[in-house]
């Protein structure tokens, strides 16, 4: 593992900074032996899981794995939304559909406690309120692990269902997110636990990589000419990248990397669009996130600085949208592709839209949009925009009786 | 297509029924021209979704083609569940991450839309309370057809949502599940829109052949020797054991097929496992289904005598299960294997366990069970068996205190 600061090396351990600057460690490879291992027919061999990428992930040929199904979700060709957003040529890398627990968080979260098991864990956690907290608790009970889960105090019970339903012990903190994380870290410390987004974050993030080879192997081995992509902490932009540049550095590509990365955020929570909107190389920190948009709402992002600075050096942008935008992209999504993304799937859509309409996004090249969580999750945040259905006694008469219906369709 | 009664011939058309006696109507295949078609090879190098096994389905080659993404879902080894069963070999066909709305419905409307779309149909519909509805209003959104879903009037706004957010006109009717059933059929016939298990039964009904496919080629082209498969209008039990069969007649696998299958239904409405039960040939209609597992409760269903033969022929069984035990068979998924399935899926692992322990399924022997939905869909009927999580101030101190939490862990 390598600082991302000051370059210094340090061997694989449960450890997510460097004592000399506290700078974030990243896993490094050897590609040159990589691209002796792989080739893109041996990739189209093996079973479709992200786990085919293995050897770009911190996990050695002979480790276990935990979360052996994840991955190789639908890259959707979106042509009903290209119209409507009046581009030609759209995607939409589908993880509402990832194994286990309809996310893109299943990805990190299967790399973290590969490597918990590797490290001889067998007590995991996270503090989430969502996505995370759903894969950690399934995963690791699929693999045996005792498993902590530090949710705000005041999350609703239904949230907490789908968590608690694989057996993960949930325990309510009085506190705000700096604090409970704070306490992850003393737990992790004290007891030896691996908390994935802790002292298990540089195996973790890796695991958001995955994302990134298989859009570039279901385009055919190339790359799209421009990534959407949603920014909480700002981590899975830059792997999405990093990704794109692996597969060059092993020959699985074969021109370089010039594909632009677009960040979305919501309004409400927006330091990251905002650091890119205004040319700050740090982004100010939101103290009071206010936005539908739950699963983005990190006000000061781990990855924050390295998301604003890729998206500079790729010459893409970032833009951030009103909750009303994000409800409107979330319907528009569902009702011209079929795909019910969650409030994070709404921002992206509703981003791309902004962005294609003050042509930062060029309407003739080819746009891919990630969809990272599903819509089953943050229902709430469309319920009202719906309406009631109309209501009738099973008769072909009244069914003909409703006004406009018919007609709307026999036109 | 073929009367499964009296063999009559039919071209295909938008019917589902023989004109002579009313039989079913069932799509047939020459598949020594299959054969010619086909291999392990072609097979394995097609991308991963059901419509590699097209040649199987109902749909030409040059046919335009609705949910395109459909299947290839996980067949996930389950040894911590087989470890809890007291069984050797098991593994779970987990639907509950289809794309794109999480369950094997998916599988028979892609099917059902593509026909919709060759017959020129530019409306479709369905009558439904639950997946079906979900994933015909998906796809059809994604086709750019015009969706009627047809619900009962006392249906929870909530569990409208999921159909309504793709913009399907949703109607709530005050009637019958017969009643509105024979409404569609007017409907259909009036209009000639294309009512998904109506008159687009015989080509619907093929889509679940996919899920016995897929279960052969993952287990490396044979078949396992027991297979658990819920029943609701008892279709699916069947199509995929023809599957198996289709496999066999077009050399895919090496050998007649052997495998047992199992019913598995609620004993709240348990038609099909009370015929099988009590060995009568035809089922005894439920009048008033009362069970928490609603996607399975149709009190007369349309399959029942077809299913009850194919599991005596089989040499399999059927059982039924209490609310209760669905419920405890949904924890035990979740929580030996990260699997949330729908009330259905607990149906199935709780039918799995009381044939397991009454003998009727050898311990030795290789087992897959067929969870066919997402249990975040049917949230309540876990709600209230889970603990409320304990609430703490997010210090060491608080976290060490909780009692029990820590030592259970550290023994």
């Amino acid at each position: 593992m390598k600082c991302r600061v000051c370059g210094k090396l340090y061997p694989e351990s449960a450890i997510n900074f460097c004592v000399d600057d506290f700078g974030p460690l990243e896993v490094t490879y050897d590609y040159e032996a990589i691209k002796g291992q792989v080739s893109r027919d041996i990739l189209e061999r093996r079973p479709a899981t992200m786990w085919k990428f293995q050897e770009f992930l911190p996990i050695g040929p002979d480790q276990p794995i935990v979360g052996r199904n994840v991955g190789a979700t639908p890259l959707v060709k979106a042509d009903r939304l290209a119209d409507a957003l009046g581009v030609e040529k759209l995607w939409v890398k589908n993880d509402a559909v990832n194994f286990p627990t309809l996310s893109f968080k299943d990805r990190v979260v299967s790399v973290a406690l590969s490597k918990a098991l590797e490290f001889g864990m067998t007590t995991v956690g996270c503090a989430s309120t969502g996505n995370l907290a759903n894969s950690v608790a399934a995963q690791a009970a699929s693999a045996g692990l005792e498993t902590f889960i530090l949710v705000p105090a005041d999350l609703e019970r239904t949230k907490i269902l789908g968590t608690a339903v694989y057996g993960a012990k949930v325990i309510g903190c009085l506190g705000t997110y700096d604090e409970v994380n704070r306490l992850c870290t003393q737990i992790a410390l004290k007891y030896g636990w691996g908390f994935v987004n802790v002292n298990l974050r540089p195996f973790y993030a890796e695991g958001s990589k995955t994302m990134g080879f298989e859009i570039a192997q279901d385009l055919g081995w190339r790359l799209p000419q421009h990534v959407v992509c949603p920014m909480a902490g700002g981590a899975l932009i830059g792997k999405i990248h990093k990704a794109f540049n692996e597969l060059y550095a092993t020959g699985l590509i074969d021109t370089p990397v010039t594909t632009k990365m677009y960040g979305a955020q919501a309004t409400g929570c927006n330091p990251i669009s905002d650091a890119v909107k205004q040319n700050r190389e740090k982004h100010k920190p939101i103290r009071k996130p206010n936005t539908i948009c739950k699963s983005l709402a990190i006000g000061d992002p781990a990855d924050g600085i390295f998301a604003a600075k890729l998206v500079r050096e790729t010459g893409g942008w970032a833009e951030d949208v009103t909750d009303d935008e994000i409800v409107d992209g979330m319907k528009l999504l569902a009702q011209t592709e079929g795909i019910f993304g969650e409030t994070a799937g709404g921002t992206t859509v509703a981003v791309a839209r902004k962005l294609i309409e003050a042509g930062r996004i060029p309407r003739n090249e080819e746009i891919v949009l990630c969809v990272t969580g599903n819509g089953l999750k943050t229902q709430d945040a469309v319920f009202d925009s719906l309406t009631a259905p109309a209501t009738i006694k099973p008769t072909l008469a009244e069914f003909e009786q409703l006004s406009g219906l018919i007609e709307a369709v026999l036109v």
